[in-house]
């Protein structure tokens, strides 16, 4: 079978992910079996581009890159509400790359939503949809009998969902430990080095590694909500983020670093997950650990998950946790899963 | 369906897997839908015992701990040929669990053989078979339209070969470097602590980690074996042990790991793969490993992998490199991918 697939959003992950299935399409056949017709592109600001008979990717991803626009191409049409999209040009999986919204989880819920009922799988990079509702996505999935995919939503491509849905199959997770937000670690492995905060803040804006308004990385959200789609995925548990115990890094001084340091302990901010009783415990904070602990030294902008499982004890899995071919490697992964049939 | 399992080899590691599945029974088949009867156990030394009606892994276990032996079991028979017991127990998955032999990989190679000739798909955690002819199997496989996984030949239950199988599909594996062998690497870590080699061998064969010629592990054989089955399974590269640069740890000082200190380094025994041109090269020998490396931290018994990826850029996957549970988890996770139908 031929995998007609759809994308929405055509940002830095969307234009990888694109870039990626064109440099990929013989490799892919050939090792996996696995057949693509990228059928549509849809960007609230980008424009959009159909055919049934399938694109080129690399065409659409000069488009991207020399006009930022895919108005001028064949196949280019006004921008229309994704139901109409798929209901004249229908896939079978549906690439959601859109930005996240902790709060509503919109438009990712919405897409992925809409791209179910239409009878498509469903894979997704923003931790926004399956951060606010996976069980409720999960069950218009299993409903109308097609699968839902988010392995980008945590540590971007680094496996960590599907290596506990596959591999470790068997394992009962007990316990989570992660460094799931790059930002916050780059800062950190610089306030190691002597920086203070405000300095350390500064660098990381300065290489792109921090937004201009870093609230969301340095307060914790980021990692919070990442902790909202662990203990959906691995706990069965439904935490919202006012749930997680949540604590950034802005009240960190130089001297905090300087404390651990001398203690044998490096400061990391940890989100993590707890069984507590018949309960479920996220958090998210700052900890000093171990100089043994495995994640004591991932550093820079690096991520890290360490699962404490009944039958292997603790497993570690250290990989990026950004960037657009990485994210993008998430979401190819995520397809190549579904196709898989498994 | 339910699997009909049948198992080779009781040491502690088949012992483990049939342990596991005794308690994990209602577990496996409520999440994984996995439902099994276990029909037949032969141990070249403990006996045999076969039910086509499923046998109580409760009551293998107790007969093991208690008296060592199958025999005075309900359904124990006298020891059979392989070929005879599959002709007259079928099951659907063989477990091989016996110790390994290097050079010959027997008895190993001779049951995954035999199995697959029956129709049965076969899951091993012997070094011996896969790292001889992994590519030979997978062809009897592929002709008899069974499976065969051997995800506990490398580290033990911690996933590497079904991690890069399933959630990291996608990536091209360009470079494999790992700590591969626990027994040397408790040694040198015993060493960073200023112990010597033959002081820190002691200490190893105390604990139980080293055997008492541990040739196999401190030459690097065993490191050697594991080379040949990623090389195979990530490069599609058949190396035989001949081919693998070896160099084991028996000629390290306490000065040479002194060295590394004072240079920021750590020494670790690294299992290796890269290309060279259009050929694929394989090594053992102790790196001086810079301490930002992800390996650089993994101490004592712990077994670790890096893999260099295009798509990702290096993933590191750290665990448990031997036990009896761990090792069993690793036969369980290769079933539960075969029954996924993947």
């Amino acid at each position: 079978m031929v995998y007609r697939i759809g994308l929405v959003g055509c940002g830095t992950v969307g234009k990888g992910l694109v870039a990626l299935l064109g440099e990929k399409r013989e490799y892919l056949e050939k090792k996996y079996g696995f057949a693509f017709s990228l059928n549509f592109v849809t960007d609230f600001i980008k424009g959009t581009v159909a055919s049934a008979d399938g694109l080129d990717p690399g065409e659409i991803v000069r488009a991207l890159s020399e006009k930022g626009s895919l108005g001028d191409m064949k196949g280019s049409r006004d921008n229309a509400p994704l139901a109409e999209l798929l209901s004249e040009t229908p896939v079978d999986i549906l690439c959601d790359a859109t930005p996240t919204n902790y709060e509503t989880g919109q438009p990712s819920l919405g897409i992925l939503q809409t791209a179910i009922a239409s009878g498509a799988s469903a894979v997704t990079c923003s931790k926004g949809g399956v951060g606010l509702d996976l069980a409720g996505l999960k069950k218009l999935a299993s409903e109308r009998g097609v699968q839902i995919r988010y392995e980008s939503s945590v540590l971007s491509g680094t496996p960590l969902l599907n290596l506990v849905r596959g591999p470790l199959a068997g394992c009962v997770i007990e316990k989570v430990q992660g460094i799931v937000n790059g930002t916050t670690n780059y800062i950190l492995t610089m306030m190691e080095g002597g920086a203070d905060y405000a300095e350390s803040l500064k660098e990381a804006q300065r290489l792109g590694y921090a937004e201009t308004d870093p609230t969301g990385d340095v307060e914790g959200f980021d990692a919070a909500v990442k902790v909202c789609i662990m203990a959906q995925e691995f706990f069965g548990c439904k935490l919202s983020m006012a749930d997680i115990d949540r604590r950034g890094i802005t009240a960190l001084s130089a001297g905090d670093v300087e404390k651990a340091r001398s203690d044998g302990k490096r400061i990391k901010l940890i989100a993590g997950i707890e069984r507590d009783g018949e309960s479920v415990r996220g958090y998210v904070k700052p900890v000093a650990m171990d100089l043994a602990h495995p994640l004591a030294s991932v550093s820079g902008p690096t991520n890290a998950v360490c699962l404490s499982t009944d039958n292997l004890g603790d497993v570690t899995i250290i990989g990026p946790g950004a960037g657009a071919k990485e994210t993008a490697q998430g979401l190819l992964s995520d397809m190549l899963d579904i196709a898989s049939g498994r």
